[in-house]
């Protein structure tokens, strides 16, 4: 594994992430780190040359499609525009044939491009010495572009042949009907396709450019259209190749107002348009206007860390470098995906790890956006309505698993092989993985407090709450030996555990959702009787205060034990044991589902992820320093990480706990999910809701920033290799800038209204445009 | 380029085609040439482990599939049982990378079994030392399997992996749903899938032995089933592990008398059991009945050689192993496809190349097939008679391209990009392409004469002839101004001329047709009144009879003008003239499309292929030696020989006219269409035509046994390297061995009746059993 990330000096330093030799069992792990995007666009950073085992994934944001009718909607992969084809002397550029005498490929965060610099050697021993580049602009969401620059030490005949590639599947399934292909002028490619099911039409647009005359040759083949450029290069000749690419969809914004009558016809002259502009400016002035907009970011959202922090700094910027492309800022019909638009993982659907691992970034750093990925929530309640229905419940109950608004639950039916019974293994989560309904109210919560958005929560975050809440009333289960509600067979986080009775997170949390919306509706009918009358109207609130107030009291939420243990399930506690160390050792993740299958999992004490570890980050009010401290030295015994999800949030409530190390510890861990050195981790993209992780062990864990009874509290607790870290903040409309030492914090309130706030334990307010500082 | 045809010594000198060095740029070559198959599966022989630009096929007789609707059925690439995964401490085996000591791979043309022996050492230095071994079985349709054997000189952790992988396309086209996979007593891999439009069902079947206690684990994704061996290997440790596959559809011709009523159950139950037999029998053992069918066939068909003849001897030999796998003996719902079942290019289709290329084989050699071949030619005669009533015509108007029986016209109606105006070019052989109906009529006549066979006839072959007449006579038009009947806007045989008037080729043809039909007509109503009847009230005879005669005499055929040239078309000898020495003298066919597009080909005096030279060759007896001599030679000139169907067309018609040199090098010419050293032709498939073309230059070029007024007549015509030949023929139902030296010609007649044939030009009659010898 050769991936550097001590790379650069200067203004560089703490923003390159470099793989200094070409390892070909890292090939997945590249093209998912070092994948290039705007939200809009997702391009995995395949290599242009062909190898065995890559994923050449190019996708459009909200471009779903079912590729069968047994099949759930996903992502579909469009033609790839990445690859160059480029043989000397008829040899193809490979760079596990001939002789690689220097390779490096590069990430540079601050701007977006990637440069990839090698000397390679043939099979015939013509040396060739090249660099390419490649962007996806970050001010054009349609844009994407390569630049190849090369010279030869001895004369040879060059063959370069690029276009789109049609011939591409998402894993053998292929989305789309076979494209309508031309070129104009023999210069512009034009590649028009459309989804199978979904009738989404893509036109991708390409035009190349060569510092040679030589006219380019049309190839024109089943779901491909390229064009090849064939001549002799002199020895030292320069040689520079650009290809410029647009990429549109039916789906895209503009024309969700207004819909053209010929939506083929249209997306062809946009983007034949929009190609010709951007093919007279060229690669460098397209990057540049790339950078700028990156530049914008980076000033508004960098976060600067001090002392011995090389690596945790470059991780940072990584994690915030995808959790920007992740997302298409202003459009609220799509969520994010689990693997972001980095590959094909969990098909580009949404599930809780958006409201619980990457929102609290946008909800604390930039509210546009967590609005937009709120709003999406609340166009889900269609489909979680639908989703309760189905299942015999009210209100709104979330699907798993989202895609498209519309869509409702998107959960896949199998998976897997049971390594026991041969047979494929049935995904549980869509049916009875309940918790998400809650998170998602808690979020609301969350978004409303930091951000005091009162428009988002009258339009949408209080029918949210309120609806949510109706659908839990409905979901427990009245037990009449026990005189309790209960909430019986569901998967919480931990989903080594399945058809579980009482899951303490799932519990605990249905109820605050439940008595969010009591607060909500008592609020309204105070504050807002208009609305509170409106919302009445749609959704009975009357009726849903009654099925609330029927059941919240006397729903069973597990407490400790004798030992200070919160059982987990009304199973958990009773379950077999196993020596968890040979998993816990191991680099890779999940390999305990090579020795057992899932019901024999579901007997021992053994756990996937955070699950109560996770409620005492979220509630941890509720429970006093003892029992938290008990109950995650407990459960992280048996916890096998073997969720992204589950290190960030452990280093969080470690470093709560006081207990720096281990927070640092699981905090390093975070950060080399997908940064790290075992080769396979990101096979199927980046760990989205990881990369929130990072985001919120770094602020809200070690730079303190929570939300403490509705209020925003800075409690910096820096771990002991940092000696100061800066971060940037949004609160009620407000941004700040906090830089916090091991024993102090500053505040800067750069908005226009005067805050109050928690530094530390103390209540203050920081009057506009001033700043604060204070000590433990 | 390293493919070695000298191959082997003693009992298999002249039977092995051998890579002796791997070469990347020849993997889809070779993946064709090294193909195996049985008629029913046809594999190629792409390498266990990946390679960017394979192309992985696996085809199942007759198991058509339309991808989406705007496409053409075609032959769908199921899932692949060939690949396996090799790694040797986690370094997948990849001969571009590490260190490649040592390398062959060997096709076993009297086997059917491919070796192939590597030493190759990893990138850590780790040497593995292995045999892959492989076949198609011809013993059992639906079995293949393979044979790992290896060692390596330092321990290492192995793992092994393999099953099927369903991921694959045609190209970018799936033709399946999702698999329902599963696996059964930790052993048998179950694989069943189904056609998206056809709904045809595919069940495949696996299991593997590895001679050491380790585990399967079962690995299961998207589209994919395998199981995963992990073990550590000793340093020299012999490991064997070898994969029994089977394969069944639902197009088995098992199903066709009494389909189940679940078909998928019925595939799995029967493949279950199929793959049982073969598992508990082993790769060795199945193998050997395998070997034991080749034997049989080559006892039977094998062509031999004197002289300095090695190279041809190993070409014959492949082309007859070729043409025993390309064609399901017993099966009259299929034919064979332009590239057999060796690659995606031309879908799987059957063109008029099976007529008159490949049939010619059979129909001297193999009756039976033949007659299965001629059967599905009847069969067709649905398709034609509703294309012949879709253009407006009358009768059966052959479809160019043809899959399943009753799929009907499916030519594509657009290939790649027109190079000057940047769109698809429209396919017109599919609408204008009109000779392969009186094609397949002339190979009725040829089977009957050979055959001798009247039961064919009389339920299928006159129908034949009687329809395509009729359709000849609906498609001429009278030409006042001339007072003839013509056949305006045509394509002929040579695919370079579009929309061409009187194309001398088809118009004789046409004639011939309707000639042929009144012939048939005169002699059922002599000799078979009551099969005329039927005939007359199916087809209406006198219709067809009057409707013939109102046309055939004034049918416009060209004639030779004052130089001796019979215009290939209307147009041809008024067309620019075009310097082809740089086309002419390319090892690449087709190079002048990179310089033309088809509207400015038509324009100039260049020929694609054999045309008029094809006419003197089916229809010679009506022209004069010095007319053919002169229309050889001038057509010769302008025709490039970019179809791989033209040279051995000019081999046997130089071998007539005396041009002994040159026949024999077009001869040379055509034995390396597919085993040559050029790169790249074979990509898509062999050439079955031209691999039919090589026994018809062969035997009824060299050989001379040709069908001359109905009789057969052997007058061989040696070239100048070979000194004598043996060779079987089937005449009338009565198998001939041929021996033939540079004078003389011995025919042992070794049926049980007498036969009179021509031996040279006298006319003589071999009782049963008994051998005769004539010279010049």
């Amino acid at each position: 594994m050769a991936i550097k990330y001590d790379a650069g000096t200067g203004a560089l330093k703490n923003w390159l992430v470099q793989e200094t030799a070409f390892d070909e069992r890292c090939l997945g792990k590249c093209e998912a780190i070092f994948a290039q995007g705007n939200g809009y666009l997702g391009v995995r950073n395949a290599l242009e040359e062909p190898y065995t085992g890559e994923k050449r994934n190019t996708f459009v944001t909200g471009t779903f499609n079912k590729a069968s009718a047994d099949e759930v909607t996903e992502l579909p992969n469009v033609a790839d525009m990445t690859g160059i084809t480029v043989k000397i002397n008829g040899y193809e550029l490979n760079l596990l044939h001939g002789e690689l005498d220097d390779y490096s490929r590069t990430m540079n965060l601050r701007t977006g491009e990637t440069t990839r610099k090698i000397r390679w050697k043939t099979p015939e021993g013509i040396t060739l010495t090249a660099s390419f580049r490649r962007f996806v602009s970050l001010a054009d969401d349609h844009v994407l572009a390569s630049a190849l620059d090369f010279s030869l030490d001895q004369e040879a005949e060059v063959l370069l042949e690029t276009g789109m590639d049609g011939s591409v599947t998402n894993s053998g399934a292929q989305h789309f009907d076979p494209p309508v292909c031309r070129v104009y002028d023999g210069v512009d490619m034009q590649f028009l396709s459309k989804t199978t099911q979904s009738g989404v039409w893509i036109a991708q647009h390409a035009a190349c450019r060569l510092n040679k005359d030589v006219p380019a040759l049309p190839v024109m083949g089943r779901r491909t259209l390229k064009q090849q450029y064939r001549f002799e290069a002199a020895p030292a000749e320069q040689i520079h190749f650009e290809k410029i690419c647009t990429i549109h969809s039916s789906r895209d914004l503009s024309y969700e107002q207004s819909a053209p009558t010929d939506m083929a016809e249209a997306l062809k002259t946009d983007g034949r348009k929009a190609l010709a502009a951007a093919y007279e400016k060229g690669y460098d002035p397209l990057l540049a206007e790339s950078v700028k907009a990156w530049d914008t970011y980076w000033t508004q959202s960098d976060i600067r860390l001090e002392g011995d922090a090389d690596f945790d700094q470059l991780a940072v910027r990584f994690a915030l470098y995808h959790l920007n492309i992740m997302v298409k800022h202003d459009d609220n019909r799509v969520g994010i995906g689990a693997k972001a638009m980095t590959g094909e993982g969990y098909k580009g659907h949404s599930f809780w790890d958006t409201e619980m691992f990457i929102l609290p970034y946008f909800t604390f750093t930039k509210p546009d956006t967590a609005r937009t990925l709120l709003e999406y929530r609340f166009k889900n309640l269609y489909g979680a309505r639908a989703k309760a229905k189905e299942n015999g419940y009210e209100g709104a109950m979330y699907p798993w698993e989202s895609a498209w608004v519309d869509d409702g639950e998107v959960t896949p039916l199998y998976m897997g092989a049971d390594i026991i019974t041969g047979e494929p293994t049935k995904i549980l989560t869509g049916i009875i993985e309940h918790h998400v309904t809650a998170d998602i109210a808690y979020a609301v919560e969350q978004y409303e407090q930091m951000t005091g958005d009162r428009d988002y929560m009258e339009q949408y975050g209080y029918e949210i709450i309120l609806d949510t809440a109706r659908f839990w009333a409905s979901r427990v289960q009245y037990s009449r030996e026990k005189d309790r509600y209960e909430i019986l067979d569901v998967i919480g986080p931990d989903e080594y555990k399945e058809h579980v009775d009482n899951n303490a997170y799932t519990n605990y949390m249905a109820e605050y959702n439940m008595r969010l919306a009591l607060r909500v509706m008592e609020k309204l009918e105070q504050e807002n009787m208009p609305l509170y009358q409106k919302l009445d109207q749609k959704l009975d609130l009357a009726q849903i205060r009654e099925k609330v107030l029927a059941c919240v009291d006397r729903l069973y939420l597990p407490q400790p034990g004798a030992d200070g243990i919160i059982p987990q399930s009304d199973q958990y506690l009773q379950l077999k044991k196993l020596d968890l160390e040979k998993y816990k050792s191991s680099e890779a993740v999940m390999t305990i589902s090579k020795d057992f299958n899932m019901e024999q999992l579901n007997q021992y004490m053994v756990s996937k992820q955070a699950d109560t570890v996770m409620l005492l980050l979220l509630l941890g009010g509720q429970f006093d320093e003892e029992t938290r401290r008990k109950n995650f030295v407990f459960y992280e015994s048996t916890t096998l990480h073997d969720s992204s999800l589950s290190k960030s949030t452990h280093a969080i409530v470690a470093s709560d706990l006081g207990m720096e190390e281990m927070a640092y510890r699981f905090y390093e861990q975070s950060l080399t999910i997908d940064l790290g050195t075992y080769m396979h981790t990101s096979d199927e993209g980046v760990h989205s809701a990881s990369l929130g992780g990072i985001w919120e062990s770094t602020v809200m864990g070690f730079g303190g920033a929570r939300l403490q009874e509705g209020v925003l509290r800075i409690a910096p607790k820096l771990p002991a290799k940092w000696t100061g870290m800066t971060f940037p903040l949004c609160y009620q409309g407000c941004r700040l800038s906090v830089t916090a030492g091991r024993d102090t914090v500053q505040v800067k309130n750069q908005g226009a209204k005067d805050l109050t706030l928690y530094l530390y334990d103390e209540k203050i307010t920081i009057p506009a445009g001033a700043q604060v500082e204070r000590g433990i």
